[in-house]
């Protein structure tokens, strides 16, 4: 990879350490650009229009080309490495996790860090206390989905860390600032561990 | 691919249309086998155990192995094919469109078409009726993002029809069931056809 690789993130937000991890175990340089997304700098007429339409952090700038996505960022970084499987099943099944992620996991156990972490449950809106016993339940279920999975198997995907386990990592190790409890998944806790004893494992306040 | 492939389904959702368009571009044979959803034919004991845990279609089996989540499901069969850019940027930029689909297009384009066609106004519980107002914004927000896309661009990557246009034609095409006007994309209304002319083309009715 020839290009100056630049990360615009928010650096506590876990899609964005995702992008950061990934980089960190295949040894690649990214300069970083931070936003506060809570004074709505990705929702400036420049961002937009430079950045992401879509108004959303992370996007991982190569050379001027631009891929928002946490987990496209991660495959354009990994594609051709040890992070994404050579056979064709374990390819697809690495994408299935993280397309679950996105749908499934990420807005259930992230959302609800975020509300309880950045806006704060005194603060919700009515829609929010709505969604909120949905969310938590969809939440749990996800944990309990990969908890069963990796009770039978040390990784997402076949017999090492792919991008699934990056994928998946960032918003799990943390789900404790969502009120789930992680006690309750001794599966996911041992698999946190796993992905932490990885070489060149960063953590995401590095 | 010599593993025979079975569709595992529920033939209206735009998810496992998906995965048919994908195999008809491509010439290959899929089996199909139907799920009544609104009877809970996907939570039975037997399907989360055998067919998928998370309880949800479409599911695409190769021989004795099963791919949930529609769009890994693509990208298992596409692999390799004309619907994958050989370009690394472009492959990204693929996955990108597609994590997006999952991600801010069909939790609110294609869920409310479920919540009008397949529930009905009339029984939309409290939590769907506060919901509501922001999936139509969030759904009309999707619409719109991708009709500057293709204001500028025939395809959403690249000089040709890839992965990302059959992971987004679906949802799109029958939007108006969700109660969307297609007449104010008129980009999108433009590429919806241009879809419809490839060569193989398969309408969801098939």
């Amino acid at each position: 990879m020839t290009d100056e690789l630049i990360l615009h993130e928010y650096a506590s937000s876990g899609n964005c350490y995702k992008v950061r991890l990934t980089a960190a175990l295949l040894g690649l340089a990214l300069e970083r650009r931070e936003y506060d997304i809570m004074a709505g700098e990705t929702r400036t007429p420049d961002f937009l229009a430079k950045v992401n339409a879509n108004g959303r952090i992370p996007v991982l700038q190569a050379g001027d080309r631009f891929i928002p996505e946490s987990n496209a960022a991660c495959f354009y970084l990994a594609d051709g490495s040890f992070l994404v499987p050579e056979d064709r099943f374990d390819r697809a099944d690495m994408l299935r996790w993280m397309f679950w992620e996105q749908y499934n996991h990420e807005p259930n156990v992230a959302t609800l860090r975020f509300w309880h972490g950045w806006i704060g449950e005194a603060n919700w809106s009515d829609l929010q206390r709505a969604q909120f016993p949905a969310k938590r339940a969809a939440g749990e279920a996800a944990l309990t989905l990969m908890d069963e999975h990796l009770a039978r198997h040390d990784w997402l995907v076949g017999e090492g860390l792919t991008l699934a386990d990056v994928a998946l990592y960032p918003y799990t190790h943390v789900a404790e600032g969502g009120g789930f409890r992680l006690a309750d998944y001794p599966a996911v806790q041992a698999w946190l561990k796993r992905v932490e004893n990885v070489p060149d494992y960063l953590p995401m306040t590095a």
